[in-house]
Formats: C-alpha cells, sequence, structure tokens
C-alpha cells in the first residue's frame, strides 16, 4: 500500500442498526473517525495524547455520499487516503467497501485542522508523517 | 414559520461529549436526523410506520460544515428547511444555533430519497405536504 | 415534589433504536445518566465543571431491570431519587414510565463515587446539597 | 476453552470515550451485547435474522460492577459465559479484562429472555446448543 493510504477491516455490530435493519447514518462517521484515529495512531499521532496536550484535530467539513447500506453480519473495509489540502487544511478521502465487493458502498471526503493550546489554527508537525515517501 | 420549516429545540447531554470535551462529530448527524424526523411527524408521515411499510427514506448524500463546537450545558436550535430536489430526491437545509447566539455553528445539506416494498425509488406522495403553502 | 427527587421528560429518537424496533438496552443507560446529570445540575452541581477540576463522579455498580420496551414516538418520564449510601457512596433509584401509564418499564439502581485529583474516592460535600430538608 | 464460553478481543475507539477521557459507562452495555451476539452467531444463531422472523432475544435484567475505567488505546477481552438460568431464562456471565491484566475491570450478568411471534416468551431451542458438551 502506498504510504499516504490505511486500510481498516470492521464488522457490523448490531447495535448499530436502526429501526430500518441497516446501519444507522450517522454510525458511518464513527468508522470514519475510528479509521483516521488508527491511521494517525499506526504513525505515532495518538488523538487523545494530543487532546490531553491542548492540541485538538477537529472535522470543519464532512462530504459524505451514501450508496448502500451495511447490514448485521457484514465484514467491510474503510479505505482512508490522507492529504494536505493547504497550511492549515488537511483532507482524509475515505471509502466504506463491503467484504467481497469492489465498488464503494459510502465515500467521504473529511477537512480537518487542528487548534494548539492558545486556540489557533495550526498544524501539528507529525502529520506530515502521513506524507512522507519511505517509512 | 414558513411552511416549509422547522425548529427543534434541544439541549446536549453529557454522554455526547467526546474526550476534547465536546460533542462528537457524528452526534450532529443524530441531532439532524432527530430534527428531519420531528418535522415529519409533525406533517403526519411517521418514519417508523414507514419502514414498518417497507417504506424507507434514506439519506444519499450528507454535506456538513462544522464551525464551532456544542458542550456540555450547551441549548441549541436544530432549524430545518425542506426542499424537493427532483421527482426522486428530497433536500433539508439545516443549521444548528447555539441559544442566544444568531451565527449557525453547523450547516448541513442533507439529500434523501425513499425505496419502497419493491426496492424501487419513490418519493411517499406525503413529502409534498412540507411544501404545501396552506395547511 | 420531594427535595431528594427530580423528573424528567424525554422521547424516544429513533436512532435509539436498534433492528428489533425497540430502544437499545444500553441507550437506557444513556437517559439514566442524562437525567441524573440534570438532577444535579439543578442543585448547582455541574458533571463537566467536576471533570474539568479533575473530581470524576463514577458509576461504580448499576442494577437494571427491563420490564417493557420503549418504542418511536414514545414520551416517557425518568424518576429518579438520591440516597446517601456510605461515607463514600451514593445512589440514585431510577425509574422510566411511558407517558400516560402509572407502572415502571423500567427500574434501576445506580451506585456511584467520587475520585478527587489526587485519585482518592471522596464526595463532593455538594451532594449532600440533594439531601437537604429545605432549598 | 470450555463449550459454553467466549471471548471476544476489541479495542477501544475513541469516540466511546466521554468528557471524563474514559469509555462511558453505557458502552460498556454495547461491547457485552457485542460479545453476545457473536457468541450466539458463532453457534448458528444470528439475532437479526431471528428478529425479522419474529423472535425477539431480550436483556430482562442486567447487573454490572464497574472495577476500572477504559480508555483510548486500550485493547481489551470480553469473556463470556452461557447458562440456563431456567425454562424461560438464560444467564450470560460476563467479564471485561484489559489487554496484559489478569482482574476484570467489569463484571456482568446479563439475564434474558425471548419472545416468539405471538408475544408469549419462549426460549429458542437453538439456545441449548450453547450449553452441548461436544460440538
Amino acid at each position: 500500500m502506498e504510504q499516504n493510504q490505511h486500510q481498516l477491516e470492521l464488522c457490523v455490530r448490531d447495535y448499530e442498526c436502526d429501526l430500518q435493519g441497516v446501519v444507522n447514518n450517522a454510525v458511518y462517521l464513527n468508522y470514519l473517525e475510528h479509521a483516521r484515529h488508527e491511521y494517525l495512531r499506526q504513525k505515532g499521532l495518538d488523538f487523545a495524547a494530543l487532546a490531553s496536550e491542548g492540541i485538538n484535530l477537529m472535522v470543519i467539513r464532512a462530504e459524505i455520499d451514501y450508496r448502500g447500506s451495511l447490514r448485521s453480519g457484514d465484514s467491510f473495509i474503510v479505505q482512508s487516503r490522507y492529504e494536505q489540502k493547504s497550511r492549515l487544511k488537511f483532507l482524509f478521502k475515505q471509502e466504506i467497501v463491503r467484504e467481497g465487493e469492489s465498488k464503494a458502498l459510502l465515500r467521504a471526503e473529511i477537512t480537518g485542522t487542528a487548534v494548539n493550546k492558545a486556540g489557533k489554527p495550526f498544524l501539528p508537525p507529525e502529520l506530515a508523517l502521513l506524507l512522507d515517501e519511505k517509512e
């Protein structure tokens, strides 16, 4: 896999399904966040440790296209790709693909930034690690 | 209020806040969904009853701009405006405004459709009630 | 209402229902917690403010009897009664009653304690306010 | 492992932590439910399939002792043990143990029953599979 990509395999938990019998639309944001945090953790960036130092990564825009539904018993992969969007913004392009399928059932673009202890926007330099060409 | 608008007042529940001490980004989708369903219910459309008849309203696209954060103790209003986007798609333009403020801290455009028992897209005619000029 | 009692009226939100079409068993703990925190807030005790000072109220035991199920569209009342159980433990006896019914569909006993900045158990003296005979 | 036991390894997801920085008390019920459903699935019992046939497994009592807290980054094991409590009731004794520790940080006893299409309590005979001495 390329350096700026990450994959996480998960399975649907029954409590994540709503009365329509499918995973509720808000739960996909939980999946996407968890995948981003695992990706960061793998690169040495710990979301909770940053927060306790007063450095808060935050989502500023989310665009999500829902093209299918996950159901009880489904396994799936969350694919995440990191891009630096500007000096102060980063972008995760994420897809959710059901196991055994090739077409994404959800596509998302999540734009984020970070705020430091002084409340000023800034990007932790470690985020650049997600772009490194070699590990 | 105009016919195709709805307001719902809510307050943050502490369990909705995450380790950063603010409402988690996914929870806003819960708020937005709840506001839409209350709006529909007020017009006589019951999401759960429709689901049990095999008619499933579903979100197909969500665009959310996060411009601020709700915290423990905050009260806020979810404003929703309904538009018919095309023969098979509807659109809710939604905003979240903290009590006592005028500027929205979140803006969303939620596009939806519905699928009938046969699995075919169609819009329940009752949705037109959200557009009626007089009640 | 007696001094050491509190009532909170809520309604079911559709995303709280699971694939059985009823409120998921874990969600009732959210309702119970929210009612306790509102009760504390009404007495001048702010759960989030305490946490930011390093004073963490925490549940150490929960006993819950589920005798019925809430569904989409239901309104209900959470009744909470506070008791001091020992020098270091407090107890909330809580019930959930559907609107228009008299019998509780859920009964819970939630035992808690608090830990201070030094990690030692202690009860914030303000909790005694929940027992005061006169306000 | 004995026949009537099951283990599931999970890790904390950051959105499951609340403003105290630890996993919220209600989320443990999600973990316990997910472990029970995986256990049932492994024995050939599908919670969602049963629900769609009108057979609803339900929790009627939960007793939970919280002795410690999970935090961001923690991995843990949910251990579940099945017992038939009476003709119409089953019991799961469950424990949560943080990776690398031996003492449970949470112990729970979850009593359940099932209701058939006619709304009458009954236990699906397949549950006996959780007690079989040989597979």
